[in-house]
């Protein structure tokens, strides 16, 4: 990635909380996503323990690097509570007693039947020249504070660590003060999905189609199996940074073909759905690796029951006999985890569901079950229609949850092709 | 916070993807809980894109305040995996290509009859001084760098970024080598974990208690209907150590009593599987709402054949009839969700699977499906065994993935309490 002369921000999150592993700072995300709305990059996040030292370092080092540092958390009553001081010291800034705040801290309690402990005193320490941004749902007010650093500009903004006062604070305080800073966009995106391609196979294709179109961001994302292109673009009007997405947009689907499953950011289990309900299809499913991970897939949907009649978690093989018609000789000869066995189940449970489709799963999902023939990752994954019974035989890596979820999104995958 | 002479860590998560509203960072919390068990402090986490500039500068920021300095992600084979590149530029020593992990490569490849695009091959570059941490799971390789920087020991560890790659390679890795860079350990912690108790009465019955003992750090974390309280205490002998968190741990234990369903950081699904095998039982299940969601968490265990026999999904009413034995007649006058389908199902497929115990599940897990008399959230949740049949009506509140997750521990609570 290479940056751009736009604006850009970092992120630190402060709480010795979290950097435990029971708490994670999802400030962020929130703080993120209003940010790129506005057409600001965020560059760097970090998360600083209560520690003077650490914080006023953190400070020092994001003044030097981002036009916009935001610290959220470290505003409260405690002692552990040090943004305020640590950035006052960081920018050679005094701390004073704001006597309005203190009428204001004084007066909640007062509503509230509560005595305040002197330890709230400190929440009304203002940095010099911040601008105080009321906190309507809490104790502690946020602060702006806005200034040349080494000659370049620079927004310092402290904000509470609580979710709901840092988001009442930005939203009220923020959004307009630091849209006044960058200068008008407009933002278009678009979010291209693929599955069970491997990334580098994807990125060696369509590298040399985005790389041409600088004005607009692309991120790849990789995991459990899918890939997801993002693009985003800003422009003065909102159609020219549509015409600039789609575009590309257009070429990649050009390229990747229908290996891409859906274009506007839709999961498979939705692409399946709707292929499903537009032909008045039903499906039903055999399960045996998978142990019920397919249906709980398919159902996770709201409506699901119009085109999934439901099926049979066939971990036993008598069960596989009882609930999917597969003949016990048949496992007998060739093992519970063949393709003969995939294909019996997945015509076994259309058949007794009377469903348009039917899949069967069996594999070796670990970490014990492997044998020489039959290695761990070891899955066949079979389609049943009208048309006849598709199986597939795949060895994927890793484990057992992740073998799991390979292989349903394995059926997704093959269910989608064939309603293509 | 003050900071004592403890072995200190940083954590560097690199990926653009990190810095969009889209993804998180969540290796940094196995690291720490694995840091933490070790006796090593996670002082700073840190996001970076993918950028060479950014990478430098905070990979030498890391080498003047932390100790170990562990890098997740940027290891793979695009353009824009730049952590090998970025830390030995930072380091100053040289990136040279290991024929080795080449072959290595190749031969993955070739085993999957897939094409090694040119772009895999900067996996095979190791930075000067560097172990090599083998990654059974996946392409790109772990490294290992330590030595003296500015007069202190310093350890730099290179994970890649997809969590079972990283955790993979940590646990075979890095556990052992780090161990023998830190002074005896000393610590011992417990968790207890209890299911569909609400955390304020929870809290109101044990905070007194864990409070006495400011000796031991008491965190209590709830999530999808579980609470779990997690004890750590550090002495200068593990005995110690042990007697305190065991003693605490034994207080809890008497105020809860068997609301505590794990004693040793035990899931629910295990601790079931320990009751049903202990005894030789046999489960199979019949879900309507919950879509699969039961059978996948049971299955989700290893070697759980010996004990879940399977079950069925039975979403369309014709199916809670053909594969539960749910007499048509009873739905009609009932409805499907109702006290006397669910307890219906749960017999009818312990029936037809020939197990020990049934389980039958029927609810509206919405967000359409609620009616006056039946609202959303509305679930029945029925066990069947040779001692009768028990059906339970509860009212979840939350979205439909929530209730979904709600009703199937609820079953799993019921299956424990009746092998208690």
């Amino acid at each position: 990635m290479v940056y751009s002369s736009k604006v850009n921000a970092e992120i630190i999150a402060v709480g010795s909380e979290l950097l435990t592993p029971h708490r994670q700072d999802t400030n962020s995300l929130y703080l993120t996503e209003k940010l790129n709305d506005l057409g600001i990059e965020v560059r760097f996040k970090c998360v600083v323990g209560d520690d003077r030292e650490s914080l006023v370092a953190e400070t020092k080092l994001g003044m030097k690097r981002s036009d916009i540092i935001i610290f959220s958390g470290g505003l409260g009553p405690t002692e552990d509570d040090l943004t305020r001081e640590s950035v006052a010291e960081a920018l050679g800034l005094t701390l004073d007693r704001d006597p309005e705040i203190l009428a204001r801290l004084e007066k909640r309690f007062a509503k509230r039947n509560l005595k305040m402990t002197p330890n709230n005193i400190k929440q009304a320490d203002v940095i010099a020249s911040a601008t105080v941004l009321a906190n309507p749902v809490g104790t502690a007010p946020g602060q702006w504070i806005s200034g040349k650093y080494d000659g370049k500009d620079r927004v310092v903004i402290l904000l509470p660590g609580p979710p709901y006062e840092l988001r009442a604070i930005f939203e009220a305080e923020c959004v307009e003060r630091l849209r006044a800073r960058v200068p008008e966009r407009q933002i278009a995106t678009r979010v291209l999905k693929m599955a069970l391609v491997p990334e580098s196979q994807v990125d060696a294709r369509v590298a040399p189609i985005y790389k041409t179109y600088t004005d607009v961001d692309t991120t790849i994302l990789a995991g459990d199996g899918e890939i997801q292109l993002h693009f985003r673009c800003r422009k003065p009007t909102l159609k020219e940074a549509e015409l600039r997405v789609n575009e590309l947009a257009g070429k990649v689907e050009d390229e990747m073909g229908d290996a891409i499953y859906s274009t506007k950011g839709e999961s498979i289990e939705q692409i399946v759905s709707y292929l499903l309900q537009m032909r008045g299809l039903t499906l039903a499913v055999a399960e045996s690796s998978t142990g019920g991970l397919l249906a709980e897939r398919i159902t996770s949907l709201s409506g699901s029951s119009r085109y999934f009649l439901g099926g049979a978690v066939v971990y036993s093989n008598a069960l596989k006999t009882q609930f999917a018609n597969v003949p016990k000789a048949l496992i007998e000869k060739h093992g519970a985890v063949s393709r003969e066995v995939a294909a019996a189940m997945a015509e076994g449970i259309r058949k007794r569901c009377l469903s348009s489709y039917g899949v069967g799963i069996t594999g070796i999902a670990g970490p014990t079950g492997a044998t020489e023939t039959k290695p761990l990752g070891l899955v066949y994954i079979a389609l049943a229609g009208e048309e006849g019974t598709q199986v597939v035989e795949r060895n994927f890596p890793g484990d057992r949850k992740r073998i799991r979820i390979f292989s349903t999104l394995q059926a997704l995958e093959m269910i989608r092709r064939v309603l293509l």
